[in-house]
């Protein structure tokens, strides 16, 4: 028991007085420069563990390993399970009369890999000397003395979204060594689903209601806005979308079949220019139906956050962007309509020369408040039929190929869900926000990400509320090819950790 | 020497009496009913040499195995080579005083295979009893007894193009058994990159001009028209092109750059559904320009062939055709576009939600009498900058990242070619229509083929004229995955082959 927190919480309480976020941050700052080389040999280590959303032997490898070091640090851990999905990790440090209850969530699963697109294998990390982009070289981590936070860790789910569950067990040890203890009581959430969209969530949460209930719950999951320490007021909702359509039931010579035989790289090039005009605007009916507007407050906030769009279109090499010069934290708080992927025939040196069979793209939606997912799904498939299109979720029968010129496929994938906007005046949120304060100001108030995290369904399941408060570099190359994670990112989520912990 | 040809010519040549096409099929029957298993199990072997169009190593095996089979047969072969190329493998049979010359022509190369589509592997053919579509099992061939003609042999090249390299060796060998001798003179002509464009085929024309000479090149290619013995008149032309379009520099998260960023997935649909309408007609400007019209003997020989599109319609499970209505055959004389595959990102359960950042399409135009693959290729260009896009060649450098809000590179793949037409009525064609015949009527005489072969390399090169007689079913599956050929329609070839060679 010497190294847990129970034994400490004693001490602290004896002592009574108050520590904030800033004595939090520097206690956390201190143990980290103290322990550089340890930390990031120990991310490392965690990274080597394949985490794929739909590896679940690999996956409860991810979950043993956090189990472990929770329990080193008397955290209570346990698996929440249900069948068929990889556990969530629990644990716990109870306050003996907690001021609140706070969740931090993360999660330990990571997006799909094209190990053909990596520079180095996903689940081999590397540190580099700065961005791979910029040609900066693999290095190793120096002998002695401070690593330099412009260094970078490349490796799948180094920025999504595993740094979280470090710098939390590192902030711990911080608190640990500097005698300091957790006013409220903190709970622990490490998901093993989120990428495949959290379908099993919602019925864990059910079945442990009294276990998770808190004030709060924090998304540790994210990049930051703009350089600062960013509390982000909810998240957009998420529904993707397999469509594929049909051409012959078997390729044919390009030659002596096409321009007869209808081809579906075509069809489908001509279905999805229908969805957006040129500007990226969504030419769906209803598409934008239902959106609750910002309120003056949201909208305030937004014409406060720091606008980096010229230098991010320098460095992503962009002379134009969507959206008729809008910002782009103006254009996340709408709904969007991606194209993940196309793929037909093939192309390059393996093109063939032929009338592909079908056509397949990946599309994903992300929801703002006031529209469901499975609304704005059936929005797009109401499209795509008023296109002249059947629609089938399966593949077409012989039957409804001859019974209809063009048939589309839509596939629309579970574990969608809904958009949250947490009002930036929540009382449950003003602790957080003074504690965050003593470390990095100015705060980036951000009233929604762009990006989707199940909020709705943890608010739903549990009647509580939720903000995010992200960490990664913004360039971490999130969902694709060399992820990575600035080691000065890694630093900060350090501090900001030991600052949420000590939230009153 | 004894099974060659050299020989047996003087001993025909001495008894002088003519044989005709009938004559010769008939002797080519008998011979392939006594020997049916080893000619399968012959072409199997030779199926079983990878023949990929870029891979020249393997290809030099199957050039030696039929250099091997023509020195069997007293051929005279030889390679005819430049650097960097695949060899022609030429072999010839010298009549003493000869009526004609003429040349048979074959490919040995086969395209590219991706085999995750194959049922079996590519390159280790099968023998079905029947069409793998239709649920036929692969059997052993008959120990003793006839093989059901309507049995299939799968794998890369079955129909395209390696069949009659080895039905012409089984025919010379039908009329050897037969003391059969051809007045004419023969000359192979078996290439071996053919499905890469020809590209280096000029070259070795030229280098070989007199060797090659020939009053008609007889082109054994494609699928044979509506089940019937079929000679063509020429063939369309080819230019495949390769169009990438660019988004950000690195693939970015959906959510936090989506509807921001430009969608290269987006902008190639956009652009792709800009170049043809939904009946399929091209929006190209000038894309029609320039096209001779048939002659009235064409027309009248189109309106002749047998109109097998409704079937063809129901095989291919297909409720509608593109070009209002029009008959394959009458669609096939007009110039095309088409799409040979598209890709961008990823999808199906490797979709990550990212905004991707390109997008490629290949494409491949299909060229009739009176345009040309560069211009028809400019044309394409032409439209891609009218679109708004900055044309490159290259990969975009960041300085036109940062000039141009729309660059596409076009890749103009080398080994395009035109189209030819040989007038029907060309006298050196009229001894081929009475030779074929003789094998099999009515005669499908088709204006052209939907397929392309560089006639006009060979015509331009040479000075000569060519025609193709074709001999695959035309559900071949040419060019994809699980090519295969009838058995039936490899003993047609035999007899085919064997009419060609005892033509006058």
């Amino acid at each position: 028991m010497r190294r847990t927190f129970a034994g400490t919480v004693a001490v602290c309480v004896a002592l009574a007085f108050p520590v904030g976020g800033q004595d939090a941050a520097q206690a956390a700052r201190a143990w980290r420069q103290a322990h550089e080389r340890q930390i990031v040999a120990d991310y490392l280590a965690f990274l080597r563990l394949p985490n794929l959303a739909k590896d679940s032997g690999h996956l409860r490898q991810s979950a043993d390993a956090i189990m472990k070091a929770m329990a080193a640090r008397g955290l209570n851990p346990r698996l929440l399970t249900v069948p068929h999905a990889p556990p969530v990790v629990y644990g716990e440090l109870v306050a003996p009369n907690p001021t609140h209850t706070y969740v931090l969530y993360a999660h330990y699963d990571g997006q799909p890999v094209d190990s053909a697109q990596w520079a180095t294998p996903p689940f081999e990390p590397v540190v580099r000397a700065g961005r791979l982009d910029k040609g900066a070289e693999i290095v190793a981590l120096p002998s002695s003395g401070p690593i330099d936070p412009d260094w970078r860790i490349y490796g799948r789910s180094a920025s999504d979204d595993k740094a979280p569950i470090v710098t939390i067990f590192t902030a711990l040890d911080a608190l640990k060594a500097a005698h300091m203890v957790p006013s409220a009581t903190i709970k622990f959430v490490f998901e093993g689903e989120e990428e495949a969209g959290s379908p099993h969530l919602p019925e864990i949460l059910k079945a442990n209601r009294d276990l998770l209930r808190a004030d709060l719950w924090v998304i540790r999951d994210g990049p930051e806005y703009g350089g600062r320490q960013t509390i982000t007021f909810g998240a957009r909702g998420f529904q993707g979308l397999g469509i594929t359509v049909y051409g012959p039931t078997r390729e044919l010579h390009s030659g002596h079949y096409g321009n007869w035989a209808p081809n579906p790289a075509l069809m489908l090039a001509q279905l999805l220019a229908s969805m957006k005009n040129a500007d990226g605007r969504v030419l769906v009916a209803h598409f934008y139906d239902d959106v609750v507007p910002l309120t003056a407050g949201e909208t305030r906030a937004l014409a406060e956050l720091p606008n980096n769009d010229e230098a991010l279109k320098m460095d992503l090499g962009l002379a134009r962007t969507e959206g008729s010069g809008a910002s782009l934290s103006a254009l996340i708080t709408e709904p969007s309509l991606n194209i993940r992927g196309l793929a037909s025939g093939h192309v390059g040196d393996a093109a063939t020369n032929v009338v592909p069979s079908t056509a397949t793209a990946s599309i994903d939606l992300r929801l703002v408040k006031g529209l469901t997912h499975d609304r704005q799904a059936e929005r797009i498939i109401d499209h795509i039929r008023a296109q002249g299109y059947f629609v089938t979720s399966a593949e077409p029968t012989p039957e409804e190929r001859q019974a209809h010129p063009r048939i589309a496929r839509v596939v629309v994938e579970p574990g969608g869900y809904d958009a949250v906007r947490t009002p930036l005046d929540l009382p449950a949120v003003r602790p957080i926000i003074a504690a965050l304060s003593a470390v990095r100001t100015p705060l980036a108030l951000q009233p929604t990400s762009g990006g989707s995290v199940p909020l709705s369904l943890i608010e739903r399941e549990l009647q509580t509320r939720t903000v995010l408060v992200p960490t990664a570099n913004p360039d971490n190359n999130q969902h694709s090819a060399n992820e990575n994670l600035r080691i000065g990112h890694l630093w900060n989520a350090i501090e900001t950790d030991a600052a949420l912990l000590m939230t009153p």
